[in-house]
């Protein structure tokens, strides 16, 4: 698992969520990803869970790239400080932690190809 | 498109490569991508063309993140001149451009998504 704890260190803030919130629906609009800086967060499509994100692991990392609002949930499941990064800051970090890019592209390709594995051992309905 | 011509103004060298040579084969090792100056190179997988690249753009970019070998072959269909960055470089280059790491994540995603929708479509053998 690559390291993000870069973006938890250069963050301007956080967020708290208590545990059982939701911090975005599937349908949202997209606009930053997430870093976990302490706490531990669900991701479920479908009411399915596909994912669960600890501490130095992000989510919504989709934002960056893509207009197209949140294609997952993601809940809080203990209480967890998260922190928001949106395009500006994401260009400041990596600018200052150049080894972020292939670690973010690395994710990227890890998460669609786990993605479509489920899309293909699924049921079609 | 996403415009990758910061990898070519920051280019320590480039390689000539004829009309008709391949650059590299599915199955070579994989250390570097490739920015094309100039000419045009289509990458083709089991035969089948999936991508025309011209100047601009880039291609053999998972060499970037996987370690793995090439999973498609690269061919000059012009004379043509490419820009070959390895991961040091990669990491100078976004440090000095930001922006180009949002840039490689939009390529992959594209790239993986097209790669699925073949997968998906072509019939089972």
């Amino acid at each position: 698992m690559a390291d993000f704890s870069a973006l938890v260190r250069h963050a301007d803030k956080t967020i708290q969520v208590p545990r059982g919130q939701v911090v975005f629906s599937e349908g949202d609009s997209a606009r930053v990803l997430y870093a976990v800086k302490r706490g531990r967060v669900q991701v479920s499509i479908d009411g399915q869970v596909v994912e669960e994100i600890v501490e130095g692991g992000v989510f919504g990392e989709m934002s960056l790239i893509d207009e197209r609002s949140r294609s997952a949930t993601a809940t809080a499941v203990d209480d967890t400080e998260l922190v928001p990064v949106d395009r500006e800051q994401f260009d400041r970090i990596v600018q200052l932690n150049p080894f972020l890019a292939r670690s973010f592209m690395r994710l990227l390709a890890d998460r669609l190809s786990a993605m479509n594995e489920r899309l293909r051992s699924s049921p079609q309905t």
